[in-house]
C-alpha cells in the first residue's frame, strides 16, 4: 500500500538523524547543568546551608512524571479512538514529543536567559519542555490522520520555536500569568493546529470516511489516554507555580474544576443525543475541558467555587462545540479537525485565559496577602494595579491567538510541499501506509 | 434497543445539572481553603518560621496522585473484564466518582469539624474525598451491568452521606484506627453493595448471561485495573497516616502483603481447578485481598512478617470465596454479585478489621516507643488500655456492618423506583443501552 | 489441551505454598524495620533533631513507585505483544515479580550487611527488590512462551541469588558503580536469560510459529508498557542514587538519552526495511535502549550532551541487533530469544558498562568538586585513582557476563527437567495450555 511519495524510506531517516544530530551539537555547545542538577554547584551550595530537601527535584519531580505520563500516554492514546490509526497516534505522539522536547529545552533556554552563554537545565525545564511539547501534540491532533511523520516532525520544530517566542513575550515581556498554560498551551496548539489543518483542506476526505472512526476497543484504548490526562491536570497546572501553597492550591482548583466538568460533560452528552446516548467522543474530550480552562486562573486565589463553576461551563461549552460548532467549521471554514481539538482546547483555552484576566484583576493583598509576591510579583512590588495585570492578561490572549494563527498559515504551507510524502485522500486514517501491520486479523484471538 | 423507560435524555442531564449546581452553591456558601492552601494564610504561617517543604503538599501530593489513580484508571479498568460493558464500567466509574468526591468533601468537612462555620479543604481532604468514592465504587462493582447512570448516582448520593456518618463514628466517636480502611471503605462498601443488590435481585438475570463474561481483550483490559490498584495500594494505606515513620512502614507493610497474597492467589486459582488452569478472575481480584486485609494493621507495627501471613490467608479466602461462596449466595440468598466484590472487598475487610483490633490490642509503648502517639494517641496518653484500644477495633467492625446493611437496605429500595431507568433483564451487561456504540464489528481492524 | 505433563493443579500450588511459606518463615525469623520504619527508633531520632522530612520514604517513594510501575505494568504489558499470549505475559510476569521481590529482599539483605543478626528493610531495600526483581524479568523475555510457570518461578529463585551475588562483588567488593543496573540489572538479566533459553533450545519451534507474532490490539497494549518504561527510567535510574544533585542529575540524563534514542530508533527501524514502514517490534523495544546505557554513568557528570550521544548509539545498536542479528543468533548459536533481550538489554548493558567505565576514569575533583565523594567515594578518599575507578567499572563487566553465562547454564540444565510441566512445542506461545481463556472469540464484541 505504499508508493514512491509515501514511502518513507529515506525521508524519515535523513529527517530523524539530521535533526538529532543538530540538537546535539547544540546542546554539547551551549547546555549546561544548573545549580541544583551540577555536582560542584550544589555541593557548594549545601555547604552553605542548603539542605539536600531544599533541591528543586523533591519539589518538582513528582509533578513532572505526572506531566511525562500526560504527553506520552495521556496525548498518545487519547488519540487511538481511530478504528486503524493507534500505532500512529501512540507513535508518532512518541517520537514527535521526543524530538520536540530537546528543541524546547534550546528555544526555551535562549528565550529565558542565558547564563554565561550557556543554557542552565533542571527539573524545571524539563516540566517546561515537556509543556512545550504537549503544544505541538494538541496540533497533531487537528491534523491526525492525515500527515506524513516527517511533516509532523518539521511540524515539531517551527512550532516549538514560535511557542517560545509567544510564551517569552506573554511572560517576560507583557508580565502575564500562566502557569498551567490556557493560553502558551492550550489556546496557542489549538489555533495554530487548526490554521495548519485549514492549510491541508482534503476536499476529498470522505474516501477516507469510512476509517475516521472509533470501534469498541479503540474507543477502551483512547480512555486511557483520557483519564492519565484527568488524573494528572491538577499536576500539570501546579508542576510549575511556586512552592507551597500555590502548588498546593492549584492543584486543588484543578481537581475540583475538573469534577465539575465531568458532570456537565455527561449532563450535555445525554442531553444533546436523541436517543439520550452518551458520546464516547464527549467524555473521551469535553470532561477534560475543565483542566484546560483552569490553566491561567489555577495557581490564583480562584476558590473551589469559581473553579467549579470554570470547569462546569468548560463541559457545557466542549460538549455544544463537538456537537454542532465543528460540523460547521469543517463545511463552512474548512478546518478538518480530527480529534476536535478546538473544543478540547481552543474554546476552552480562551474560557480560561478570560477567567484568568477576570481573577487577576480582582487580586487584592487583602485576599493574597504576602502571598501576591508569589502570584503577581509585579503587582505586589506596587508596579502595576491589578487592574492592569488583568489588561496584561487580555492583551496575552490576543498575542497567543495572533501568533498562533500567522504561524500556523506559514507553517502550514510550508507543509504542503509535496516533498514529505502525506498520505493520499484514500489512505489517511490508516496505520498501514507508514507501519508494518500483521496481516493476521483479530479473529483469532 | 434504547425504550422510553432506560431513555437518558432527560433523566441524566437533569440529575446531573441539578446534583452539579447545587454542590457548587454549597461549595460557594461553606467550603475554604486550608491553612496551607491559602495564600494569606500559609504565607503567615512561613513568616513564623515554616518553610515551604513543611507544607503538607509535599508530604502527601505523591500518595493522592496514586490514590486517584487507583480510583478512575484502578476501579475503572478492574470492571471492563464483561465482554459488552467496557463503556459504562469505564464511564460509569468516572462519573460516579467526579460526582461523590464533591459530595464527600462535603459530608467529611461537615463531621470532621467546621472551622469558623466553613469547610477546609486541601490535600488530605482530597484524598479522604477519593477514599469514600472507592467506597462507592466498590459497590458499584456489586450492582454491575444491572443499573442505570441515574440509579448510581443517587447511590452515590446516599452512599458517601452514609459513609461518612460511619467513618465519623469510628475514628472520631469510637476512637477506632484505620487509617486504609478496611473497615470504613472496604467493608462498609461491599456489604452496602450487596445488600443493594440484593434488593436489586433479578431473578430472570439468565437472559443476559451471556454478556456477563469476558474476552479475551476485555481480560486484558482489566488487568490494567488490577495492577495500578495493586501497584499503588502501599500509597493508599499510607496516605493519610501520620508523617515519618508512619507512611513509611505503612507502604512496606501493604508491599509485603499484597506479595505474598499474589503467591496465595496462584496457588489457590491452580489447586481449586479441576484442570490446574488459572482463572483470570482469581487473579484480577483476590491478588488485591493483600491489601484490603493490611488496611487497618498497616500503620501498626504489624511486621513484614505479620503482613505476608495477613497478605496470604486473604488471598487464600478471596479465592475460594470466588469458588465456593459466591454461587451459594447468588443461589441460596439471591445476592448477584456481578465483581464478586465479597470476595475481594468484604471478607479480606472484616480480616483485615480483625488483625487491626488484634494488632492494636497487642500495642505496648516497648514496642512503639514515643511513635505510639502517632498510632494510638489515646493509648499513649493513658486514656485508655491498648486491649481497649482492640475492643473498639472490634466494635466498629459491627457498626460498619450494621450501618452498611441497613443502608443498602434502604437505599436499594429507594433504587427500585422505576423511574431511575434500570435496564431490562435482557440488556444487562450492555453497553449499547447507555452509549453510542460504533456499528463497526473490531474484525475489519 | 491440556495434558497431564502441563497440568498445574498440583505443582503450581505446591511450588507457591511452600516457596511462601519458607519466605514467611524466614522473614519472620531475620528481617525487621529499618530505623525510618520503626516506630520506636524513628521517633528516638526525631527528638534527637532529625524531622519528618528527613526520612527517606519523602526522597524515594515517588522513585520507589515508578519503577514498581515499571516492573509489573511496563515489563508485564510489553511482552503482551504476542496475539495469544497476554495472560501469561502479564499474569506470569505479575507472579515472577511477587515471588523475586521478597526472595530479592532477603538475598540483597544477607549480603548488604546484616544489623545484629538482621536485615533491616524500608524504601530503598523495597527499591532494590524491585531492581532484582526487573533482571528476571528481563530473562523471562528471553525464555517467553515457552515456559511454564513452574519453571519461572524455579527460575526466579535461582536468579535472584545470583544477581544479589553478582550485585555485592560489583558493588560491595569492587567498589564499583552501577546506580541504574547497565551491568546489575540489565547485562546480568539479558545474558543470563540467553543462556537459559540456549540450554532450553527447541528444535521444533515452528510448530508453534504463527502464534508467535503480534496483532494489531496485541500491539496496542505492548506500547502500554513501553511507553511506562520509557517515561519512568529516570527515575528508574536516579531512584537510589545519593540525595539532591544526583537524584536530579541522574533523571535528566536519562531523560535526554532516551529521547534521542528514540529518534535514532526512528530513523534506523525506517531505513532498514525496504519499503520504509516503521517496525513496532523496534518502537517497543529499541526505543528504551537509551534508559539501559544511561544506567551507570547517568548518576555521572555524563553531561547531557553526552547522554544524547550515548542514548543515539544505543537506539542504532538495538535496530540493528534486531534486524540482523537476533536472526543469526537463532540460526547459529541456537538462541531463542522472544523478545530480543539481547538488542534490548544485551548491547545496550555492555554499551552502558563501558561508557560507565569512560566516564569514571575521566572524573576529576574539578568537575565534581565535593560532590565527588557522593559518585565516587574511594576517589574522593584518595584511596583509587579515577583511572582505576575506570578499570573496575570494566572488570566488574567482565564479572557479570561471566557469572550471568555460567549461571544461566546451570539454571537451564536445571529448568530441563521433565517434572516443570514445560509446554510442548505445538503449544507455546499459548495461553490455553496454562489459562482458562474464554470460547468466545472477539468478533461478537
Amino acid at each position: 500500500m505504499t508508493d514512491a511519495a509515501t514511502n518513507m524510506r529515506l525521508k524519515l531517516p535523513i529527517t530523524c538523524f539530521i535533526l538529532q544530530i543538530i540538537l546535539i551539537i547544540l546542546f554539547g555547545a551551549v547546555v549546561k547543568y544548573d545549580h541544583e542538577t551540577d555536582a560542584k554547584a550544589w555541593h557548594n551550595m549545601t555547604e552553605s546551608g542548603h539542605s539536600n530537601y531544599d533541591n528543586d527535584f523533591y519539589y518538582r519531580y513528582p509533578s513532572f512524571q505526572d506531566v511525562h505520563v500526560m504527553i506520552f500516554v495521556g496525548f498518545g492514546f487519547l488519540m487511538t479512538f481511530l478504528q486503524r490509526y493507534g500505532f500512529s497516534s501512540v507513535g508518532f505522539n512518541f517520537v514527535i514529543a521526543a524530538l520536540a522536547l530537546q528543541w524546547a529545552t534550546l528555544m526555551q533556554g535562549f528565550l529565558h536567559g542565558l547564563h554565561g552563554g550557556k543554557i542552565e537545565i533542571g527539573v524545571e525545564s524539563m516540566i517546561n519542555a515537556d509543556f512545550c511539547t504537549g503544544s505541538v501534540l494538541i496540533s497533531f491532533g487537528a491534523v491526525l490522520g492525515k500527515t506524513s511523520p516527517v511533516q509532523l516532525l518539521i511540524m515539531a520544530m517551527f512550532e516549538v520555536t514560535l511557542f517560545a517566542v509567544n510564551e517569552f513575550i506573554l511572560l517576560s515581556a507583557l508580565g502575564a500569568k500562566d502557569a498551567g498554560g490556557s493560553m502558551t498551551i492550550h489556546t496557542f496548539g489549538a489555533y495554530f493546529g487548526l490554521m495548519v489543518t485549514r492549510i491541508l483542506y482534503r476536499p476529498n476526505l470522505d474516501k477516507s470516511k469510512h476509517k475516521n472512526s472509533s470501534v469498541y476497543h479503540s474507543d477502551l484504548f483512547a480512555m486511557i489516554g483520557t483519564l492519565y490526562l484527568w488524573m494528572f491536570w491538577p499536576s500539570f497546572n501546579s508542576a510549575i507555580t511556586a512552592h507551597g501553597d500555590d502548588q498546593h492550591r492549584t492543584a486543588l482548583n484543578t481537581y475540583y474544576s475538573l469534577a465539575a466538568c465531568t458532570l456537565s460533560t455527561y449532563a450535555m452528552s445525554s442531553l444533546t443525543a436523541h436517543d439520550g446516548k452518551l458520546d464516547m467522543v464527549h467524555i473521551q474530550n469535553a470532561a477534560l475541558a475543565g483542566g484546560v480552562a483552569a490553566g491561567t486562573a489555577g495557581e490564583m486565589m480562584l476558590t473551589p467555587f469559581g473553579s467549579m463553576i470554570v470547569g462546569f461551563l468548560a463541559g457545557i461549552i466542549s460538549v455544544l462545540g463537538f456537537k454542532y460548532l465543528s460540523p460547521i467549521l469543517e463545511e463552512k471554514l474548512k478546518i478538518q479537525d480530527t480529534c476536535g481539538v478546538h473544543n478540547l482546547h481552543g474554546m476552552p483555552g480562551v474560557l480560561g485565559a478570560i477567567v484568568g484576566a477576570v481573577t487577576a484583576a480582582l487580586a487584592t493583598r487583602d485576599i493574597y496577602g504576602d502571598g501576591l509576591k508569589d502570584v503577581f510579583p509585579d503587582v505586589a512590588k506596587g508596579d502595576v494595579e491589578a487592574s492592569f495585570q488583568g489588561v496584561r492578561q487580555a492583551i496575552s490572549l490576543a498575542v497567543t491567538l495572533g501568533i498562533a494563527l500567522l504561524g500556523g498559515l506559514i507553517v502550514g504551507f510550508i507543509l504542503k510541499l509535496p516533498v514529505f510524502g502525506a498520505p493520499p485522500d484514500t489512505l489517511c486514517f490508516e496505520d498501514d501506509v507508514y507501519w508494518e501491520v500483521s496481516a493476521t486479523k483479530c479473529c483469532n484471538v
